[in-house]
């Protein structure tokens, strides 16, 4: 674990990778804003296997030297759907990056959720999650106590308006809604960059290009993004979403995305809107606010800020 | 049954008068361009008998010779829900109308819809749900032969996005879902005139001074709405929204609503999206598209209509 | 339409033959002591037009002078689901049964209906279902005044227990739970003679062998339960259980079947249970009672009462 | 922990106690059959603290030297109901047990869980749950190497007829549902001891005034069933149902109890059936069973069990 430091903000991520994890995961650990204590995998992009191989990769390429270990292969009670169309057969296909070898068994992720939470009784973790909840949700069941170690958790999921994975659900919540339930549910402070935000949250084709002229890390960013950005041309996109980063950059720097507090509710029953994050931004639903509902970004000093950091990575 | 006129639209109408539904019919009787057939009242605003007789009542106003009955006293499955906060204790709170009074049983909203539909060979007709949809429901189940009478069901109800009676959930859908479910699966060609639109069918306060000058009717819309803008003014509208009168406006003429195709699916199961209209606007959607989807419409124009008819009507 | 005879218990019968719809059909028009007023159909066993098509087959060969009309071709909400595993590709596969011709399109269900209900106003109906209870769901929401005219509906379908079509749900009930949830919420009285009673309903072959020396009509009986017993043998069952006959038999001679208040609740949402009739014979249940549940049938007088009228039909 | 001991079968212990939990610990404690590794505690009978306080309690009193945690407060998606009607205020209403002092936080389920399924390697564990089953689920999903650890999971929970809390669901099941899926899908083999067993698990009066007579456990176990008689007298029942402590009495005798494979599926999605354990007896169901399911015992043999064991507990 990295050693702490008072003027940044302590993380903990919970991801998928996914070609946006990835560049989620450069913003990060590029930032001199955050300190990251620990990364957790999560079932979603792809399976539990290979989303945990992905981060390894990933925080390898990248030199971290964080903890990293393994949650979730499924989601609570659900079958798991993840997501070649997007991310192709490995969950992170395009470039080319070195396997890193296993020495024995995967850490168990909520022993590095429980360590990184509980071992750091001065400072509250801002618990980022860009996967399905179901890591998330399993320990706030299993460790209930770990709610008061946690400023928040920034949820990369849900919407208010229409889903991008059936035409009610947003992917991550779709993924596991009773787990997305079980958090939205816990009390803890939320906010949620939903497809609101990271539908706004685009990267150019010539901001790639900036990008992949940017050192070895941009050039990585840009070769992930080419293969990423052959999904959503074909859905009409300008631009590439990247979700996931989005998460990273609110909790970077607070001003780039506008929030409004709301009553989130998950829908784990419907037969049309399973995993639809039901927001009420009513007097009522104000009333019994559980979440800040992220609703726009200023998306050029967001990739500002990412070419920036990634730069800096060299 | 007023005479056949080949130059008219010919439409059979089903409300449950509610202010809006009261100025929906001002509407389409004053309109010049609908023969309107027949009028069937469903509980929905009120109960079952009193928008029957606030039907009656507002068609003993205007003066109109139109066959009227009474239909669904409750949904199919449901409770009834009814609508005092926006229209009071008698479905039509404000101005007094003049009781009309009964002579014998109400004539059966079934009834009258299959004379309408199957008496009238010759010309298809359109269908004016502003409503829930209960008995338009019915009469498709019990007699399917009047699919093949309908030019298509224009529906005021549902939203794309946010409902108004729930987070998810318009009004009219709310009310009986399952009744919306059999007609959004009906086959029948039909046209969504949602919040989408309704809530932009906006006339502002002075519009409804010019209203009052315009007439024993125009004074009468006035008063109605002079109690009916006293819920929207609180939920922070700037104007009120005549959701049933966009419906029959846009039957009147097509050019003042943009709308869309897509697949709409009704939510009749979900813990917090019950009565959701989930519309997929995707290349999939549109391959097993069922609706016209209401988005827009051109306010100013729909206002002068309004104006223009009710005018008048003298 | 027969004649009334004050001695005689009018009935109206809806049903979908299938095997033991046609046996139903031979005790009910050949027992002295009802008075069968109307048969409709509807879609189950078969789909609608096979079911119209094989009920006025059996009236044809039974002789019966008894008004009949097609109604509903699906469940209210559901894709139909019928059971030509039980009865073969004609829903009554079997003995050959003279087709009887058409002479123009069938009479509509809820006109026969409400003309037997509502043109009866001296004597109470009985209302036997042997089928899903679309058609009598919808007569009951299009024409809420029947409900006076009836004595009781006795419903063939559902199980305190398991079912026979789902581990949870008995075919009838399965098909259409919409329909049927309209039905035990009518607020009508209600016998529900369920695979509790039908399950012990059964005719053993050497019964068969009897009914076949058994006149005409016999042999028809048996030639019918010769393709039905091939079903129920395969499932373990030493006997052939005549569901549809059993609620007849009760409507003839009470005795026969044991019964006991309840309140029944049609589950329509269940992943598993969906279509399950929910008994509850606890005090609350008893309190909130809907129904007589059928529990027990006195087999032998059941074969008998069978026997005796099939014979006596020549 | 006790030395393992390899003529004796490792058990863990869920539990909420609840009367027939209490009895079932002197069961098992009581055993020489079983070696009991541990006992967890979760909220159901009554809150998670209040449980968790009865556990120690009943463990004090016997003298029992096994380690007990608390483990969830509620259950993982839906309020907590618990069962004063039963169970009385103290969820153990009758005689007064010492208070046991705590020293310190309580030790977590979950790692107690741990310790001793992956803390035994040489022996496969069978774990008895005695309550709602949010702890084994909550273990299955965050440790889900503990599978190979378990011999099976034997549940009191579940019925394959009628239920005791709701007409559809017995209490345990009722409680949290979504837990039980889990663990139903889990993979592990199962024994559901359910109403099917337990409504005949009964301990007749005279056979409360023998245990009475049995010794300080003899003589705390009536008391205990003097207050839980109550509860069944009032709903008709001659004797006691000992529904816990058949389950445990299954694990120290095979041959008390009759099992049939079956599949299993939890329904958490019914309006009226939500928490019922929908078995498959059928061909499909044994082909895809998950459970070996209780449906009779023994009970003079089980009670006969029951008395030796607390007799020889002095």
């Amino acid at each position: 674990m990295t050693t702490p430091d008072d003027s940044k903000i302590p993380v903990l991520i919970d991801c998928d990778p996914g070609h946006d994890d990835a560049i989620a995961l450069m913003l990060a650990l590029g930032s001199r804003r955050l300190d990251v204590l620990g990364v957790t995998t999560v079932a979603g992009n792809g399976t539990g296997p290979v989303t945990y191989r992905n981060a390894r990769k990933v925080l390898s390429v990248l030199g971290a030297n964080v903890p990293v270990a393994k949650g979730a292969d499924r989601p609570l009670l659900r079958k798991l759907v993840t997501a070649p169309s997007v991310h192709g057969k490995s969950a992170l296909d395009g470039p080319e990056l070195p396997e890193v070898p296993e020495t024995g068994a995967p850490a168990e992720a909520l022993d590095l959720i429980t360590e990184v939470l509980l071992g750091n009784p001065d400072r509250r973790v801002v618990w980022i999650a860009t996967g399905p909840l179901t890591n998330v949700a399993i320990a706030l069941v299993a460790r209930p106590r770990i709610k008061n170690a946690l400023e928040r958790i920034v949820i990369m999921g849900g919407s208010t308006g229409a889903g991008n994975w059936t035409p009610s659900a947003e992917f991550n919540i779709h993924v596991d809604p009773e787990a997305a339930k079980i958090v939205f549910d816990s009390g803890v402070p939320l906010t949620m960059i939903g497809l609101d935000v990271t539908h706004k949250a685009l990267v150019y084709p010539d901001e790639v290009e900036r990008l992949r002229a940017a050192g070895r890390i941009g050039k990585l960013a840009a070769e992930l993004l080419d293969f990423y950005s052959i999904f959503y041309r074909k859905r009409g996109f300008r631009g590439n979403p990247i979700h996931d980063a989005a998460a990273v950059a609110h909790v970077i720097d607070g001003s780039l995305v506008t929030t409004r507090r709301a009553r989130v509710e998950v829908e784990t029953h419907g037969e049309f809107t399973s995993g639809r994050t039901v927001t009420d931004f009513s007097p009522e639903g104000l009333e019994a606010a559980n979440c800040d509902v992220g609703l726009d970004i200023d998306r050029e000093r967001f990739v500002e800020l990412l070419y920036a950091t990634i730069r800096s990575m060299g």
